[in-house]
């Protein structure tokens, strides 16, 4: 049955108000399908197809729901309803969903909530956003150094189904310091006697609470992590982040620097979830800077107006200037965030990427001005000096637009930047105007032999 | 002890040839770290440190070692100990090493190595780049449809040891046929006696061998797994793909992406792996194909030259014209392709997304355009007959600027070509010389007065 089938088998079941049908349908499907099935119902159906749901996997569904439909539910259902959805999500995704509430939703949803999930989500909200505090989940298995392996197993099988993972289970001290990990498939192939220090892995890697969600991120890739420990100052465990949603968090830093590369406010919602006001707002900032530095380069046009009436060749190679500029800077500055982004490059290497690029430059530089210079010479006709002119613009501006867009994005990191931001058209314009400017000074220098 | 007093003890106790200490002190580490460690050292040293590793721990470092470091290893070491070392391996790892080496040099090693691992190697080395069946390893833990717990776990305990991860239990049939999968958690919290088949997950999310990493990735994404079972053309299974390769997987596409919206071409090394005229080369044919592109604009631009030189204000306003268009339509870009790449757009939207960017850019043309007009006018002091031309112009080329850059990713999609690529640089130059176009045909329609 593909999905096409499988949605229509349940409108009709929905139609017909068979609900003991329905349940059953809908608890062959994975929860993620499920909150994708409910984005095309309406009000009404949402909230029946939610109240059918056994209450585990409605809570599963209700993290994976839109922002927007959350709110419809909360708005529709019962306070009390709500509090006891809290109670069996798993606390990452419960202070999700919070954050996004209004402050005074939360409080009224929380008063109903047990005392115990009360006290600890308040705890998780006073977290910064984007903190691995923020992100982390307290359902982790807990052992001490005196267990084995079969006291281990029995506190999983004790406590293990409220867990969002126990492949991994983290060592506490009598302080609650983590000493050490145990991944559980080296528990599960020796003697239930074996003691759970000597599998413990002793080379701890871990975040601090107060991390941003990129360094955890980051971790966890280079580690190749199910999921890390989360320690507070002390370097008590205080909870874990487990590796399903590291890869939502590497997607949202990646989408960040997308944004960022071209000049985008970053976005809190989907495309189309977004008002057209915020879609507006979020552009206009860099669009409205962007124009202005852009003057820069019609005040150089203008200042040497009497270079370009000689001749109508170098007017029209000011787009073909301008845009190479920009594509070889946008280029070296991709590079750089990339390499910074994946650890491949750093501050340190400056002299070296600079050197690279340089040398890039030279070599990209020579084979388009060639190219260009030909083409002014045979198709265009021009003479000698004029094509010789533009070509060596050409080939000066290829190798600045490289050194200005390798260096910025290394020195924005440098000072605590986020080196996405100085990759943004932003070099694009700083580069319009370098070979704006060489452009004209290299011209003018010749202008009575262009003119003559 | 922080990561630079670890490396000093370790070129301590390598300059001082304490072997077994050195053993000991590289044991504590994680092979990531080790591996990290082995960058820095010269070819005799690696050889030296690699040789004193444990035969498991080197096979993991190996994995995690540099294409290079690797190459210098493999014609370092004897054939045999190299084959040892594919033996050690999980099979994907080795599919991976082994793709990167020379045809000649592949055949060499696998001749040393069992018969068995020889066999699945081959047949892996046969599945295309980036497909599921290249990606996945076949360490896996398989049971059958009449086990209970006690034998699932039995059978772990005799051949976990060698599985990529034992968390998710494959059920398969007589034919080798996925019939569901077990969470080992939930079999860790019943009863031993408890049949398999009732903890089994139904709802078998898979992906096939010849599937790009990307669907990979992205369902893998989707559904937050830990792993994903690979199934052939019946639907038998081959294979799985474990979560930390995935992470991998997204970052490369999303390098991928980046690299082709800067007009790069994908780069198969490290930014200072990569020798220069390949990072040359990797440039040259989209910045050649931008540089010819641009001359339609300069050709637009001599086609109006007896409009420009009415007025030198007109000139200026070129690269003001030119830089926001370009912004604006890659701002539009980049929110198409990472909505495709996040499920959040698709085809099938194409009118409703064109319709909001038509709004958007009506918004920010307003607000833009009347900045620039009263700009012009006031600070240039420019007539208003002028100042209106350049605003208008810019207005327009707002709109067609983000109606062009929404929808080109999206035909891209429909016609199987990346987004990505259609978001490249080549928007800005097709950017370019519609408001070229517009700017002049409104100018020359008002020259007169603008002369006047």
């Amino acid at each position: 049955m593909d999905w096409e089938q499988i949605e229509e088998k349940l409108y009709q079941l929905m139609a017909e108000s068979r609900h003991g049908q329905l349940r059953g349908a809908l608890m062959m499907l994975n929860p993620v399908d499920i909150a994708g099935f409910m984005k095309k119902l309406d009000k009404e159906k949402l909230l029946m197809l939610f109240r059918i749901l056994p209450k585990d996997v409605s809570a599963d569904v209700f993290s994976y729901m839109d922002a927007d439909q959350r709110e419809t539910l909360v708005e529709s259902i019962a306070d009390a309803e709500i509090s006891a959805l809290i109670d069996e999500m798993f606390v990452d995704d419960a202070v999700d969903f919070l954050e996004e509430l209004p402050a005074n939703a939360v409080k009224r949803v929380l008063q109903n909530t047990d005392p115990k999930t009360r006290a600890i989500i308040n705890q998780f909200l006073k977290y910064p956003e984007n903190s691995a505090g923020s992100l982390m989940t307290i359902e982790y298995c807990e052992v001490s150094q005196d267990m084995n392996v079969r006291d281990a197993l029995k506190s999983i099988k004790e406590t293990g189904v409220d867990k969002e993972t126990v492949y991994t289970l983290y060592m506490l001290d009598a302080q609650r310091r983590l000493v050490g990990t145990v991944p559980l498939h080296k528990a599960l192939v020796v003697p239930e006697e074996t003691a759970l220090v000597k599998l413990m892995d002793p080379g701890i890697i871990s975040v601090n609470t107060l991390d941003d969600q990129e360094i955890v991120a980051d971790t966890v890739r280079k580690y190749h992590m199910l999921s890390i420990p989360v320690l507070d100052g002390e370097g008590r465990l205080v909870g874990i982040i487990t590796s399903d949603d590291i890869m939502d968090v590497i997607e949202e830093e990646n989408t960040e620097d997308f944004e960022k590369m071209s000049g985008l406010a970053p976005a809190e919602q989907p495309y189309f979830k977004t008002k057209l006001t915020t879609l507006a707002g979020n552009r206009l900032p860099w669009l409205m800077i962007l124009m202005f530095t852009s003057i820069i380069s019609g005040a150089i046009i203008s200042k040497f107006e009497s270079v370009l009436a000689v001749n109508i060749l170098l007017s029209a190679s000011i787009p073909m200037l301008m845009d190479t500029g920009g594509n070889c800077g946008q280029q070296a500055s991709t590079l750089m965030v990339r390499g910074l982004a994946l650890g491949e490059v750093q501050f340190k290497d400056l002299f070296r990427v600079l050197w690279t690029e340089f040398r890039v430059g030279m070599l990209i530089g020579v084979v388009l001005s060639a190219v260009t210079f030909l083409r002014l010479l045979f198709l265009n006709s021009a003479p000698v000096i004029t094509s010789a002119v533009i070509s060596i613009s050409l080939f000066c501006t290829v190798v600045i637009a490289k050194s200005i867009g390798c260096v910025l994005p290394l020195l924005a990191q440098r000072v605590k930047l986020d080196p996405a931001l100085a990759a943004s058209p932003l070099i694009t314009t700083l580069v319009d105007a370098a070979s704006l400017f060489i452009f004209f000074t290299i011209a003018s220098h010749y202008i009575a032999q262009i003119a003559a």
